[in-house]
């Protein structure tokens, strides 16, 4: 390519501008994470021709830095899952998934996941992903051990306990310590390289191209300082995560997440693939959605104590997942949220200091706790009496905290500040994209497709839609499995294999 | 035009598809309600020809349904303000719709506003809109008289009231009785012919034309069951509503909308505007927003009450504004919410039961109530003895009520239950639209504008941008406002006018 405009993901190349391709391949992936691995090693294995382009020097994207957990069960149960006596039916992971999600829950995508993931845990044993055969029965955001299946979201808090049969569903790939995502990407470097994917790094996706019936034609990218014009005859696939690296993009469309203190994700999250797939039309849905989330376990003895609102009053049961507790936290009017708990429960606490919350009160009475907060008198005085009177008998009639995690709260007592803002550890990503169908085909306003254009993982509107919803491995989950249909479906755009758009395993139930 | 493709506002028609123009001109207003109307005047006022294209049998749009309320000040005061001794600065303006709309409020179009809204006050007059020199010092939603100014939002409501020096900024258009938008819409209308604009009405907009350039040529408008090409010289400004009427669009960008019951609009607000911008690369962002109310008052009464949650629990200073009262109730998470007032309170609200909240309980003491609602013992007991103590007192440092609504409640007591979807009245309507820059430009993704296209109104994300911040008045503010500037930047890309894209009022401090 002779010119060189000012490249801008939101601004795509007409095909007439383009002079000679520089690439030509059947299938083109935009970034070398979960859903870009993914994608490459199932358009590769229906016979395309597949090239990966990634900005950095190495695969993983935001999959490489997560605990490696994956949010998988249904069609019976997992063999994680049964080894440790967890039947686990479709409709149960279909209903509590469209619990999770609901009102923006995209049906059509869940029930796609839920059908296919006990497959999809199968298929990742396969590529060699290792899972240990263990259940850890912790509360823990995700294993420090090797283990693999914990409860990682709100299967045993309330009102999904109501609802849905729980089960443990966070498979979390074996790795002493946390971070198991860079084995699973390891995993998937390997397994794409193996399929003959063709990767670049260093290699970052400039801009598409589209012809002049909005059909995606290809893609511009940047190596060694040149840009390449890339033809990509079945499509291209963006996998190129969310925008929580994005500041502008975050102001214009989850303003509220800024709250937080720590964008979780890679630095490549700048929202390009979502730029990319606007600049042809496609539309970006659930934008302003995201994980907002303090993660307050471990240690788990944390959720024996409260927490209260700058009225003193409890909000929310504490055994709820930490994302929904941040969450509820977000969406309140509240100017101090604070932890409060026994010296018992602070000393654990301590130790780690993972939530790194201050002490800003403590009190051998509730009134001088209450005093030392400034909160109005006797009102963190009555939440108190409250919840104890309650606990002693096991219930919780306000907010409902399982049996498990009740017990009185006994002075002296500790206030940790938990405010958005003011210390605490506050992670948070995005969860808006990219409109598309189960098998990542990308939607127009007026429901037609881009002709060309795939979407996966964070750079789509996927499965996980809520931060009140959303649970461990869920991201990863996704990821990899919406990867996988959109390789399938741009491998077939090419000419190449014709398999289902998700796979399905025979129910055992 | 010979052929007859199926329309998709969502769709826009390339040029080249066009055989001949039916209809010239220099400017094509979509919808001849409130913003339409003000587009059409400025654009005809700077000499460019103009067509509006109105869908259905009259003028009007949603702004004849309105209660004809504008939200207008700053400058020093609009004259009503003066009269009764409020001055009202550009920056006490500008600093209370920045607090109302924070984080997502546009700066720039809020600045925009709070300089030019006095000076709008004045064309409005100019325009032979009838306001009545006076104000009514009543906590009401619209006034029920002919009485003209009013405080409309939260400007005397704690946060606001502790940063923002209050004004009433409420300017009803002078009518006996509720609902003078119809009285605004019959001026707009008169003044929009007058100054020669040619109207069509029952002529609904079907898509935009887009020259291979992207640049809006026109738009293709059906009338009398023919397709007709409009050729815009200038541009085509969109002044469509908003989505509410569009249970697709709502499910997809603002679901918890649909928890209310009775959106408010006409049935032209089906997002028609938002789609076509769509079509044509423009962004639509906070999508997600809406008003959201639960209109308590009149009686002001009510006021003097408490809403509480299925915790028992306070959480909102009742004399918010009633649109922040109800987009609080959709935050929260709780499956009830109940009105508790007193026997005297209740009596006038039973009287106009404007609300048409049922009772459900009833109670001679604070206990037998909290029984009869099945609240956890003596949380609203607890509840209700704190606020009657800080209450004693002229305080309420829970929820920062202030002094002049608080008195303790005495038994007996009435709860009427206010949680939506069971029984009681909540009205909502959309906030996001098209990214616009103050003179109505469209934003595409990339930062670049639209060339040719314009909107105002509904179809824009305005001025007001979040649930919790609206007043008012404020769209009717805003969609005029921004209607004339749409106007006048139509006009000018016509060649027509150079004005400044505001009128600004030298400043009285």
């Amino acid at each position: 390519m002779s010119q060189t405009p000012k490249f801008n993901p939101a601004r795509a190349m007409q095909l007439h501008e383009i002079e000679r391709w520089d690439i030509e391949t059947d299938v083109a992936v935009v970034g070398f994470g979960g859903a870009g691995s993914c994608a490459a090693i199932e358009a590769a294995r229906a016979g395309a021709s597949v090239q990966v382009f990634e900005a950095f020097s190495a695969a993983g994207g935001s999959t490489a830095l997560s605990g490696g957990e994956v949010y998988l069960g249904g069609s019976g149960g997992t063999p994680v899952q049964l080894k440790f006596g967890f039947a686990d039916s479709t409709e149960d992971l279909f209903n509590y998934l469209m619990m999770q999600h609901a009102p923006q829950g995209d049906e059509a995508k869940i029930r796609a996941y839920a059908e296919g993931a006990a497959a999809h845990f199968d298929w990742l044993v396969q590529q060699g992903v290792p899972f240990k055969e263990s259940f850890l029965d912790e509360r823990v955001v995700e294993p420090m051990t090797d283990d693999c299946l914990i409860y990682s979201g709100n299967e045993k808090a309330w009102p999904e306990v109501a609802h849905c049969k729980p089960a443990p569903r966070g498979h979390a790939v074996q790795m002493e310590g946390m971070g198991a995502g860079a084995v699973l990407m390891q995993h998937l470097e390997r397994v794409a390289l193996e399929a003959g994917v063709h990767a670049h790094y260093d290699c970052r996706a400039l801009c598409l191209i589209v012809d002049d019936q909005g059909a995606v034609a290809g893609l511009v990218v940047r190596q060694d300082g040149r840009e390449l014009a890339v033809r990509a005859r079945g499509g291209v696939v963006l996998c190129a995560g969310g925008f929580v690296m994005n500041e502008e993009m975050l102001r214009q469309y989850a303003p509220q997440l800024l709250r937080g203190n720590n964008p979780i994700g890679n630095p490549g999250d700048t929202g390009a693939g979502i730029q990319m797939g606007l600049s042809v039309g496609g539309l970006a849905i659930n934008m302003h959605e995201g994980f907002f989330s303090l993660p307050f376990y471990p240690p788990s003895t944390l959720t024996y104590g409260i927490i209260v609102n700058d009225k003193g009053q409890r909000f929310i049961n504490e055994d709820a997942y930490h994302g929904r507790v941040g969450t509820e936290i977000l969406a309140q009017a509240s100017e101090r949220y604070y932890f409060i708990v026994d010296v018992d429960a602070y000393g654990s606490y301590e130790a780690l200091n993972f939530m790194a919350a201050d002490v800003v009160a403590t009190g051998d009475s509730v009134e001088e706790l209450e005093q030392e907060l400034g909160l109005p008198a006797r009102t963190l005085v009555n939440t108190l009496e409250t919840y104890n009177r309650f606990a002693a008998q096991g219930e919780d009639p306000l907010c409902h905290k399982q049996p498990e995690w009740l017990r009185p709260l006994e002075t002296p007592l500790v206030a940790l500040d938990v405010t958005p803002g003011r210390g605490a550890f506050y992670p948070y990503f995005t969860l808006g994209g990219l409109d598309t169908l189960p098998s990542g085909e990308v939607r127009k306003a007026d429901g037609s497709l881009v002709p060309g254009l795939y979407a996966a993982g964070r750079t789509a509107a996927g499965v996980p839609r809520r931060g009140r919803g959303y649970n461990s491995g869920i991201s990863v989950g996704d990821a990899t499995f919406s990867g996988r249909q959109a390789g399938i479906a741009a491998a077939k755009r090419a000419g190449c294999g014709s398999g289902p758009l998700w796979e399905r395993r025979p129910a055992a139930n």
